[in-house]
């Protein structure tokens, strides 16, 4: 037996895809930047159900317009039934690389109308985004990478390597856009790309990006399932938590917990620190006083404090 | 004020350490290998307890004996108690760095008696042994990285920098032993802590170590946690266990539960795969066969299957 071709592999991911985490589509959209990714994911999608391709032009570089319609030509030469351009203005919140997030994830949304939205993003970028998050040292939580199932949002090539789909772009004859910023070393990612993960891959003997991805999963799970224990367990009245209640959950669930009521009730931009500091109110409790944790109100700090055997939030003008 | 110097860092370290994890212990045992890490240890420790050293001759390096002898001289002028040479004979099962280390550990447990003992890993080893970790692709277990408190194993530097314990060398002027395997780079840790670490730090931007030390920490919780539910979730009969106990199960759990179930009926060496292999006799169910394990049992091939409702164990002559 012949071993099958890139294209064929890709459409094979596709549609156990489709079956597993779509079961009832009828149709749905491609995010489609005109790169190899992309365009592969858009030649499988296009053969399994109809689909409509949304290439957002950033207007970023010179003869972005250029590049989004001849992606726009490419799609509907694939077989897509629609293929729109979406113009958008990138601000300038977060930096550049957020920014240019945001408006894309907008418009991509406000375009999609009810269908769901395929990404392109492969294995290399899973293994990349574990990367990237090994340097917060957050827990599982930043290195537990990107879900293949986020409504609206589908990654069905989670689990292909990147070589696959510049291979289907081969046997399709399809040229692809190479984005410059892919090669930046100014971009972190890039680096991790050809720096790191190539080095980790000599010094660890190879499977790197493989053994990453599958990590990425194996956390995911565990968050998911600590996630859902901390919100059985919560057993607060919407504004304070008790004490005693706490002090019988696991450590990994009561930090869950005092998270998800820091979050509940206002706190922003959570350090790690910061959580055990309460933690540390009702395990290490010696009669200190309140944490402060950032806060989403305008002038005002909010604290979190132990009274009466129970954990309170309270805020003070700035 | 002035800043506390390194020696007076790694008292307090292991001064907290000791009324966190050793509340009772009235004496302990430090395992020396000459090395900076462990000598630094051994003069923190043996302010705050009765000492004992222990030093392991492991006769595979030329010299090995002088340089037993001359730790043994060190620990006796930074006020152990006690300080032993261990000449052991290392075996060859599981390559030299493994059989090194189960004869190392073999004959530190011998010579304890009741003892605790010291380790003097730092939080440079443990980020090392993260990313160790993350060239087996096994999820949490495999970069939660190494316990603070292991009984009989303790290791208060968990959170110290390895120059902290190089800078209070220099404070004392103890020359230490400079193992030269440290800078071979036929060792896998080598290329991590002297190629990777720094790459790796350089392109996120510093604190990396750091980083990786906190979600081995956090990991650690999570997986306690989680083995802990897996546990008490449990239903089976000693031999086999109801599928449908198993699905309510989160996924995460469901999956311990079944690595804990073929661990106690003999499996060995699991992989992942394996683990998901049987997980799919709950998950997906569809009269699949047996799921080959690796097995304890001499000439017999070991099998779980789905039968009646619930998933059992053969074994089959090889």
């Amino acid at each position: 037996m012949d071993r099958p071709g890139a294209l064929a592999a890709l459409r094979a991911a596709v549609a156990g895809f489709a079956t597993d985490c779509l079961p009832g589509a009828t149709s749905w959209c491609v995010a489609l930047s005109g790169g190899p990714d992309s365009l592969a994911l858009t030649a499988a999608a296009a053969t399994a159900l109809p689909t409509t391709a949304l290439i957002v032009d950033h207007g970023l570089q010179a003869g972005s317009a250029a590049i989004a319609e001849t992606a726009r030509r490419q799609a509907h030469d694939l077989g897509c039934v629609d293929a729109q351009v979406l113009a958008v203005s990138v601000g300038t919140g977060g930096g550049p690389e957020a920014a240019a997030r945001t408006a894309r994830y907008a418009a991509l949304d406000a375009a999609r109308g009810q269908a769901p939205v395929l990404l392109a993003h492969t294995l290399d970028d899973q293994a990349e985004t574990v990367l990237l998050g090994l340097g917060r040292g957050s827990g599982a939580r930043s290195i537990a990478g990107m879900r293949a199932a986020d409504p609206p949002w589908y990654r069905p090539l989670l689990g292909v390597r990147r070589a696959v789909t510049h291979d289907a772009c081969a046997e399709l004859g399809l040229p692809a856009w190479d984005d410059p910023h892919n090669r930046d070393p100014r971009f972190t990612r890039v680096r991790l790309r050809t720096e790191v993960l190539p080095l980790l891959e000599e010094v660890l003997g190879g499977g790197v990006a493989q053994a990453l991805a599958r990590t990425a999963a194996a956390l995911r799970e565990d968050t998911d399932a600590l996630d859902g224990f901390a919100e059985d367990a919560i057993d607060d009245d919407g504004e304070t938590v008790a004490v005693a209640a706490l002090t019988e959950l696991p450590t990994a669930v009561r930090r869950r917990v005092i998270r998800r009521w820091l979050l509940r009730g206002g706190a922003v931009n959570l350090t790690d620190k910061q959580i055990r500091a309460v933690d540390a109110l009702v395990t290490a409790w010696h009669g200190q006083g309140g944490v402060a944790v950032g806060s989403d109100l305008r002038q005002q700090r909010l604290f979190a404090a132990r009274r009466d055997g129970r954990l309170m939030l309270y805020s003070q003008p700035v």
